[in-house]
């Protein structure tokens, strides 16, 4: 993903703190250990009032924006060591709970006691300038530490940004050649799967058969969360390289009978976790349908990000799937070497082998009960199907491309979306068409 | 308060639930414990995914919209009887609590079990159209109840909207003359002080003197959440008939000095006891001295809506205050008869022991150590003051009105208001003008 | 229609002059006829360049603004006297056009000089704030006076406003119960057939089975030029009683198959004589047909404005239309009674006698080739017939009712408003339905 | 300016015709003169009424896009030689003229007879979707042609885009980063002074230190009509391609006391003619003053398009300015080797003779009493003074360039702009800077 967090940080440094509260800094916050807990002890009590309170919590947030890294890890660890759960309180009340008569109020207390006191500092961050923004940027910092001692408040963040969050609560946008300059220009930063290259090249992908939707926050309106890139195309496609180009002839959209999503991007690394892909692509397949009533099959088309790892590795196992000597070769040169492309006789050789292995790997290659691979776990616990294997869907970064440009479509068909879940997350099938079934050697039972 | 209950069944009627899903209304939902558990169930179930579940939650939220009080009542006995906290989860985990090392990760899975199996229901309501009213209008519908046996379910809902309706999730409206009809017209539904006697007395309450502010929820732009009516005078105001009166002259505002905050409302049974009231009015007086900075002054113009009662119960005993004969029977004639301002003598009597009588029920009759009157206790615990005792402010209703159309102005002073809520909130220190205080007899110490 | 003129001004003293320049008020302007004459040449010189000459234009439209009846008209008299067409130049340039080698470059010279001086003028008041309604309010002024010494200014003014309001240049917008409330209280002043007697008859009149259309000019966002109210019914309505009753049922929009256009307001005084009706009933009609498909029929229900006084002249007339004594005495008293309703007799004569007479009138009775009923030569004009005359459908008003409650259905089918229009327009033949021509006398021939 | 011709019927193609009107195209309109004729005369003709009329304008107009330059020639020349002005009529009452007693309604019966029946055929065309596009588009196809034979129909068409397009009626927009791509990629297009290379370069240009106005008008609301680029500064800007530089450092805007127009552009060659500048750089100064007080000067930093033709007519002349040969020398090298940036010696001289040169260019060299160089005109017609001749502000197209790389301030002084107008316009004085005079040879008198 992106590195959100620095950009918020410019982003926040401008707006977050009012001007006649810029003096309210201390220099020693971050680095001082006994500063940076009294400021923040401030901001927690209750002293003068909740609008008071908070108020003091934006003198929290503008010393923030100032620290660096190290700043800020102190400034994590401080608030994991220090303003955590009430221990003492919990415990007496798990006494009380044994022998009460109310115990659901008991409960309720306890509850509200398993509730670290830095919550109450997350909460009244909200009322900051663009409140929300920064406690996503807050959470995308503290992920980037990647440090379990600050599990707790990982897990803190998330369930408050879970609830801010909820999919109710967001709106789908469709994203035009209208829209605004400044909301573009994050999207352009926010493609994750296929970089735009230039504004040539995004402003066809909001052509006349093409769509944008993205949801958004009103608490964050000039901001993206989620954005999906659709083709109305007439049949599967075949190759992302002729999505993308920007000579291709425009389609009539009656005439398009395939919607194919082709760039699925989350946006803020502060919101890991909480579910926002599968309400997007299934919002988007009902607004479709609405607006277009001649397309019938709604498919992605998704890059194989664990399929040249998994390669490497089944290689340099003897026996590896039985194949020939010149599949073998055709294979160590193509990772090899990016151009491979060229030489018709590897491209010969892959063009059967690659989509077998790559069948076995998305079918078979589990863990746990799960695929391996997770663009296809994503997909698989939607309720999608794996509907087709294309080779050669991507040449245009085929070096770089992780799956030697192999691509699938995943098939979303409203009516079986609940049972392919189902089947998938209980009892790790998968469904997958016919055609790729018989890719799988024979003895291998895919579906049970 | 006003019957947002049966007003938001009646729009939701209309919104909530998509055509297509208007047949899956099962017909003893409600009645049948049976059913109603199952349809329940369902909905709370992960099966199919989450989008699945969200669907069969809209379900269950259209079947409640066709209930009567009694099915109502009965599918929320039944939420909070079978759908509660998993208590041998509780249990198990407090045991692995004592002998954990890791307490913090126990912790987050206690604070999760804690969590009623229902609220995930509650929060699957968001999806639904309108889901944020449907979910405020639920609440609405339990408290109506006022059933101790359903105390559990209200904290829960009220828990999850404290959080989706936080003051920095909102946003500050100004309403005029140019707002959509359909949403002055709410206005005059929810105007709970002043009762709004024609669109000329709306149009009167948004002239260029006058302003009103508004909490909005981008998740319900039409609707209120609550809102505040001022006036731009020169000199606090005396009476709140001439604040009302169409004819009065309009002032040119950079003449003003003093805002009047003659009326506040809550628009949503539903939000009851989620703080909007405090953080309402400090935003107003802020955006207010931006905007117009010839205003030095800010103070309510506020009923005593306990004053009547407190009056009635005195005046019983034997006595009290040492009231001359001629003053008792004065009081005793106004609180019998609705038109006493005809009566030269008792306005003259009642002129000078009114004022008297209000200060020292305003500043002397406690609950506990907070003022006994709610209006009062309200504005103090916001940080304002007792700035004026005003006889005769309230001529219009004077009958009905429960403190004999005495009025009072709570001031707030914005460098003051911290100090006087910790005075107010942590040792029941009343702050009021030397006015004010000279009319309580000379032994009470009220401020200390 | 409505005392626009005063409205404007009221609404234009505060808007029109910026501040600063309500100083360059001079006091004897419009009394003394000098001051007046050098205040309006100093606007139309070209001193100090165009956007000099405007600021002083502002100049003299503040202080129109300040006058009186007796001052607006001296001024429009010496704009007509001494700011008038150039004539010594038209002169010479006629001379010129006989002996042109180039009579096209001499015509476009004659064409500039034809043109009056003032109305540099009023096209420099267009840079007025709200200066396209100060134009219209000018306008509206002048026509108020009715001075045929004022003819050749009003052309001007109308030919300016005929280009500035083209039916090319303006918007069609739906207006609803959302729409701002200063909007509707335009919408309620400028009514002109049907009262609007409260803010619930008005919600009524924009219900789900109701719509009320209107053209605005992107100019003047906040007000109306014209505006229609439609009541999509199943078959044609008999009353407007019915239309406009509140407690009349809902009908769901797919059930209805006619529309019936029951109200149209022109709004503006000052545009009189600029087309819009016939562009907005048409707009309409589409802007409905694709809405709606199952509308099928498009009908008004009009009022008969001269019908009561043709037909009072005729009573007077000997052997008026044969008709029995028994009816002519009907006919009396219900001029006489505006309470003749209640007279079951009188109601049984009329109930036959009615609709024959109105067939006549509207047919037969002829002001040259047009019809002289106004609304009926308007209708008929944009290629509308006369479908149906209702006996009984105004009882409201019947009293004040030119037409003693009898109304018109004009029936608008859009593939043949073209030969309507033009056999009405260029032959005076008048197309209606069979039922109609047959309450005609044997003897005449309507239709040729 | 740029190819809108081609662009405005790139984009009329898709919007202007409502496609079930595309089958009523006239394979030989524009090729058969008897076939155009007979449509433009249709659209002319009133028959069913002027609704019916403006369809069948949109018939003309739909065809009119289908054709190739020669059709639109043909087109053009069948309306200039065959619906013009009516003869008879305009010779007749001319006679009716001599002896009438209402002079003033002949006159203005004249003056109808004056106006081209074609007029009615622009006039319809407003009616097209996006019809005032189509019409400046067509008035720039017009334009296109520089044929004098077309000359009464440019005129009737300049003079009804005036009124249309007149400055009261127009928007002052301020487009920045948050505007619509769309827009923004317009305006990329229209920039005729310094070519916008990337979307950083415009990003660049909308920052907080910069500012883009434009008028719009309401019926064009995606389009621009004109803009202007200012930049805020601290001192007069001595370079254009400091203003441009990407990274050079954003100025707080308080500490700002300057503001340079350095960029004008006309986006519509269809308004050729029709007065937008001056009244844009008028309100730009008044927005700007509002907004930022701190700015105390306001200048443009412009182009001296004429100064190298005429520069190279002057050194053809013998004693030319009895310049010295080395300087002569110099003069000769610049204007041969657009690099001559680099040879310091030719430098040394120009950057003393060049200024010199410039000065006499701009204020003696003279088209009737008017500068000879047409954006000195303009400003100095807008009531703007020579401030300032800047040696080298442009050396990044220094080769292309027409003033070798200097540049001039034209200041606007608000209070004095009326009488430079005059000054300038009557008496073709023109106002500079006392070091600009120095500049002139002693026995010139620039200002009388």
């Amino acid at each position: 993903m992106k590195p959100s967090l620095s950009r918020l940080r410019d982003a926040l440094k401008n707006v977050a703190v009012p001007k006649r509260r810029r003096d309210r800094t201390f220099k020693d916050f971050g680095s001082n250990p006994d500063t940076t807990r009294i400021v923040i002890a401030e901001a927690i009590s209750s002293r003068g009032g909740e609008v008071a309170a908070r108020n003091r919590a934006a003198v929290v947030a503008a010393n923030y924006l100032m620290l660096e890294q190290e700043g800020q890890h102190r400034f994590f660890t401080i608030l994991a060591e220090d303003f955590g759960v009430d221990r003492p309180t919990v415990d007496s009340l798990i006494k009380e709970l044994r022998d009460s008569e109310d115990r659901g109020a008991v409960e309720r207390k306890l509850r509200t006691a398993l509730e670290a006191e830095r919550e109450l500092l997350f909460r009244r961050f909200l009322s900051v300038e663009s409140g929300l923004a920064f406690v996503v940027g807050l959470r995308a910092d503290l992920l980037a530490f990647n440090d379990p001692a600050l599990a707790d408040l990982d897990d803190e963040l998330r369930r408050l940004l879970d609830r801010w969050f909820d999919a109710g609560l967001l709106t789908l946008s469709q994203i035009n050649w209208d829209s605004p300059a400044s909301l573009l220009e994050k999207l352009v930063e926010y493609e994750a799967v296929h970089a735009v290259t230039s504004w040539g090249d995004l402003k066809n992908r909001l052509r006349s058969d093409r769509r944008l939707f993205a949801f958004q926050h009103p608490g964050l309106p000039n901001d993206l969360l989620i954005f999906v890139e659709v083709a109305l195309v007439s049949g599967l496609a075949n190759s992302v390289d002729d999505l993308l180009n920007t000579s291709a002839p425009i389609i009539d959209s009656d005439q398009t009978d395939t919607a194919i999503f082709y760039s699925i991007s989350n946006c803020q690394d502060g919101l890991a976790g909480v579910r926002l892909g599968d309400f997007l692509i299934k919002k988007v397949v009902t607004e479709l349908s609405r607006e277009q009533p001649s397309l019938k099959t709604f498919a992605t088309l998704s890059p194989i990000p664990g399929f040249r790892r998994w390669l490497e590795e089944k290689l340099e196992q003897p026996n590896f799937f039985d194949l020939e000597e010149e599949t073998k070769s055709a294979l160590h040169t193509a990772l090899k070497n990016p151009k491979w492309g060229a030489e018709t006789q590897v491209v010969s050789q892959l063009r059967e082998a690659l989509p077998k292995l790559g069948a076995h790997y998305l079918l078979l290659a589990k863990r746990g009960s799960r695929a391996s691979d997770p663009v296809a776990n994503f997909h698989l616990s939607n309720g999608a199907r794996i509907e087709r294997i294309v080779f050669g869907a991507n040449q245009q970064d085929v070096a770089q491309d992780r799956a030697l440009g192999m691509m699938v479509n995943y098939r979303y068909e409203i009516s079986k979306i609940e049972d392919r879940h189902d089947a998938y997350v209980h009892d790790g099938i998968i469904d997958a068409h016919n055609d790729i079934l018989a890719l799988l050697p024979q003895s291998s039972e895919a579906r049970t």
